[in-house]
């Protein structure tokens, strides 16, 4: 019971200081995330010597390459992740923001105020970079949050805690603002996600069993994405060489992300003349292809896919390649095996154009460009606290607006209701 | 276990129809839900033959007075609530809007579209009309909707539905877009909560103990309010006859309403001349006064408040006044004790009607105007399927744009990402 007790006296503490938060002024914001960026910059030893502590526990318990290498810090890293709190520092505040106005035929006038949310709570793996991003992204939009990162990087998180929460307080924010939970057992999650009273918004980050977990306990809304099965659509007038740069840029770039694409969609039309060119160039790159039948009758070389590779998110040097019929086979399967994260068309056709963007329920669908654009600095967000494909106010990559809802404001002179 | 599988067939096919209602024209929508209000005035007789099983079920049961009174249906009523439909039928359709677009320096243009949430599912207690105003408001916004109304109006709902249905089908709208669940086991609520798979968002609407339930069960986010704690307070330079109209207002003209007023506060200054005439005109109605020790002094009369009266919703012909010292304690008081939901100012001072719209954190905030405005037809949506005080894409009264979310399109022509 002590850990229930524990986390709940940080989640009180949260909402307290939320209030505190939605009324400073965005100069007293903007001040407190550059210092919270000096203060990283200026702490640097002391965060990096607790950071190889544990790397030192990641590696004597066997932890996976992968995931030591998401934990390491290094003074390069470090200095970017100050650099992205000074950008966020520049952002517009969007609290207070009125977005819309009207006036009703009794004379008053009603708006709509953009106002933070209250308090979010981040869980999240590995990377102890997100513990600055997110509590500089919640700061900005006038949010308290409640930081639970991984066991394997709490003396980082600690760390990086810390020293925000000094420069929070010498700016004049009150620490409990952005709180790190120091505890590592499970039950610290559960606890925290039972708080509906304290936290407003849960915003899991990392592997689908971590949100899986996050969305079977909380009594919170939580906002989030299970994977990125990302296709990639030729349609038969796509011009050749632009869908052979954009394909392999959305395969080949990075392929370790939730934007890369998954699946490669084809055109029967165009199948036996784009399918040899693209082919070649990913194999180059490494890319292990595996094609439907249609697929491997051009290329035959090339491995089965299975029932499974469709829906599959490989975060791998691996593609999934299809041959359809036409858009509308193309739309279904994406509606089928997709993950509502991202998609493109590639095509010189306006109506088919139009129609993959209305028709396809993702969170971003691009005509002729890459799926590596699905992330909020690249769209012109600023910053991403994450990817949503949960349809509530925020689907797609979220950036700082999207830390904010709006309440009614009514200016009346004396208006009483009659019915 | 054949309700679990039930439950599941009705949101599997509520998630496949969502698909085509997400892409049916303004025509097809604005035919259906005309046909929709004809049907339920057309087959009227029926509908109150239902109606009248559900009562008599209810008398034999021994339902509360206030329960049966929800529950029954009149020609009248169905005639209102056919005319909700066809209202709905003449907004604006959100679905497609493009409510902002900006191009990016690298030439992409990004845009935010409107689109459907998808899968709404409504739990209810009582008003079967209820049924057809949440299925009329989720088609115009292009959602498929699970309805699970109260077990008290099965026959009623399932009557609504089974006429809407028929409607719909007639107009070219899949019929599994409205469903009612036709199970009155609480097992079927707790099943639909668990169908995160199918089902994108959960709005209950009833006392606070089904929506406490439902945020406990659900895995699906849930918009809600608990209840409607609302103030309204009388600033130093309220002019008199204002604040008395207003007063009278929020708590008279429709006491058993979640915008009513429940806690009156008062500045000091103003109340010994203020509280005498409007603790007279509310008495003269039928209002108990419940007051803290200023008020008593000054209305010796009244009874004495005690710390729960300062949280209650009445949902009565009773109100909670309390003086305070300035502004300040009246927006502390109210982020104490209050609900978030709708509070107002009465006052002639700039300064105060701007701090009080910035600083209160509910979802309706009103200068010189009564709570009872805080209603989606009042303030301009065109209709409300509920009052939301969780702090999500919809904070306040709901209209159908608040039954949508956006995705990002993008136009491009031939970008590729480089970092």
């Amino acid at each position: 019971m002590v850990i229930s007790t524990e986390v709940k006296k940080i989640a009180r503490k949260a909402r307290e200081a939320s209030i505190q938060v939605a009324r400073l002024s965005s100069e007293v914001k903007e001040r407190a995330l550059r210092m919270m960026a000096d203060g990283l910059v200026d702490k640097g030893e002391f965060l990096l010597a607790e950071n190889r502590k544990d790397l030192e526990y990641a590696e004597k318990e066997g932890l996976s390459k992968a995931m030591v290498d998401r934990l390491a810090l290094t003074a390069v890293g470090i200095e970017g992740i100050a650099e992205g709190l000074r950008q966020v520092a520049l952002l517009p505040d969007p609290v207070g923001e009125v977005i819309k106005m009207w006036r009703r035929p009794n004379g008053l006038l009603v708006g709509k105020m953009r106002i933070p949310l209250g308090v979010i709570g981040v869980i999240y793996e590995a990377r102890p970079n997100v513990t600055a991003d997110a509590a500089g992204l919640c700061l900005k939009a006038g949010n308290a949050v409640i930081l639970r990162g991984g066991s394997e990087a709490l003396r980082s998180n600690r760390a990086i805690g810390q020293i925000l929460q000094d420069a929070m307080e010498k700016a004049g924010v009150p620490s409990a603002a952005a709180q790190v939970i120091p505890h590592i057992e499970r039950e610290a999650v559960e606890e925290m996600l039972k708080m509906e009273e304290f936290i407003d918004v849960i915003i899991p980050r990392g592997g689908e069993g971590l949100i899986r977990f996050v969305v079977e306990h909380s009594r919170i809304p939580v906002i989030k994405h299970y994977k990125g099965v990302c296709h990639v659509f030729v349609d038969a007038t796509a011009e050749k060489a632009m869908a052979i740069e954009i394909c392999y840029n959305a395969k080949v770039q990075r392929s370790g992300v939730c934007n890369a694409m998954e699946t490669l969609l084809v055109h029967q039309e165009v199948a036996p003349s784009f399918l040899p060119p693209i082919a070649e160039k990913l194999q180059e790159a490494g890319v292990e292809l595996r094609g439907c039948a249609r697929t491997r009758h051009i290329l035959p070389a090339v491995k089965e896919a299975i029932e499974e590779d469709w829906y599959a998110e490989y975060l791998d040097l691996i593609l999934a390649v299809k041959v359809v019929d036409d858009i509308k086979e193309a739309i279904d399967h994406i509606g089928h095996y997709g993950s509502q994260h991202t998609e493109a068309i590639i095509t010189s056709d306006y109506a088919n154009a139009q129609r993959f963007l209305r028709e396809v329920d993702s969170s971003t669908v691009l005509v002729n460009a890459s799926t590596r654009f699905s992330d909020g600095y690249q769209l012109g967000l600023g910053a991403e606290i994450g990817i949503s494909t949960t349809k509530l106010h925020a689907f797609g990559p979220m950036g700082v607006e999207d830390l904010t809802t709006t309440k009614f404001i009514i200016y009346g002179d004396g208006q009483i209701r009659t019915s």
